[in-house]
């Protein structure tokens, strides 16, 4: 939704509110950045998260200073950037970056409903390794104790995309420096199995493309 | 260096202050994120950036609202994240990442010597595409006078580290479910050239592995 808040100050034809365009960032994206200030020093913790819906959800111990703190409902900015690829152009004041980037403004609200707490858990977990929550022992009463929830409205969220080639000045085109993209992508490596898990075969769930 | 700032709350034993931990992340990461406070409203930018001796170097649009705003030297969160694995126990309570990030305390100082400016202009563009300032046309003045170069003292720099295989609980480690690590790597793919350049061959620097 556009707001003063979600209405940048440049490359506004980048920018859009569209839930088509923010659901799949953030379904692809494996991480996000949430910030938040205290007593107005700005503060930024990396970390894993799912959406539901209109919802993000985000997890942690209920001892963590950082899920207390905004767990008191103060302003909060999530930020989540995939780099698609590095933009290289004729000049350095040309070159870019292809990315797809989501800004959310919003407030923490502590999930208590044992079940839909256990529902972000499954959706965080599968965000990060589809079709694991399923292959899990259930979760225990104590790990839950242990564990505080937190949902955002998507509301005030806005996506800002950035594709395609370079564009250089018409003066710079000729010259004879190599212009293009250098697509970037975070791979899924061979999974390396634990000692005492050795002997048990590596899932299917896990033996996707990439 | 250990403050109140960066002394976590939890996970104490995988934070690091010292430098040769925390310069080989930020030079090995591309993008950092950007945290700041506008009345207590937190605000997040993902940036590109370089890193010169104790000093990491950001750039951005003389009119952008994010650089005028921090450079008026209020407090400064600098996050940076490198996502090296997903770590899979035989619990979701025990599923982990593998990670190494930064968070940089710190306020702005917006550079004015042209050298110094020039020279970090040139890092962040090398620090992406290593080689390539020297493969570019000289920047303008216009181009110069259209830029603002902020730097960030890396004093009150930590940084969190986890490496290694998932740690479950005694009583777990028996379930047939697979344990292990899915590493995670960012890529760097095929490169595409642009239209307007084709003919000229891709230069040495960018043919690196990975």
């Amino acid at each position: 939704m556009q707001t003063p808040r979600t209405t940048p100050s440049r490359s506004a034809k980048r920018v859009h509110y569209d839930a088509d365009i923010i659901h799949p960032i953030l379904d692809e994206a494996l991480f996000c950045t949430v910030s938040y200030a205290v007593d107005g020093q700005p503060m930024a913790i990396p970390t894993a998260f799912a959406r539901s819906g209109n919802r993000l959800y985000i997890h942690g111990s209920v001892g963590s200073h950082f899920i207390r703190e905004i767990e008191k409902g103060g302003p909060v900015c999530i930020s989540i950037m995939l780099a698609d690829g590095l933009v290289l152009a004729k000049s350095a004041f040309n070159h870019s970056v292809n990315y797809r980037s989501v800004i959310i403004f919003a407030t923490a609200e502590k999930v208590t409903d044992e079940d839909e707490r256990m529902e972000a858990l499954a959706l965080i977990t599968d965000h990060l390794i589809p079709g694991r929550w399923a292959d899990l022992r259930p979760t225990t009463d104590s790990e839950m104790r242990k564990t505080t929830v937190l949902a955002f409205s998507l509301a005030e969220a806005s996506a800002k995309v950035r594709t395609g080639g370079p564009g250089d000045d018409p003066d710079d085109v000729d010259l004879p420096t190599w212009a293009g993209v250098i697509p970037l992508k975070t791979m899924r490596l061979e999974p390396v199995t634990a000692d005492y898990s050795q002997g048990i075969a590596l899932p299917d769930y896990i033996q996707q493309p990439n």
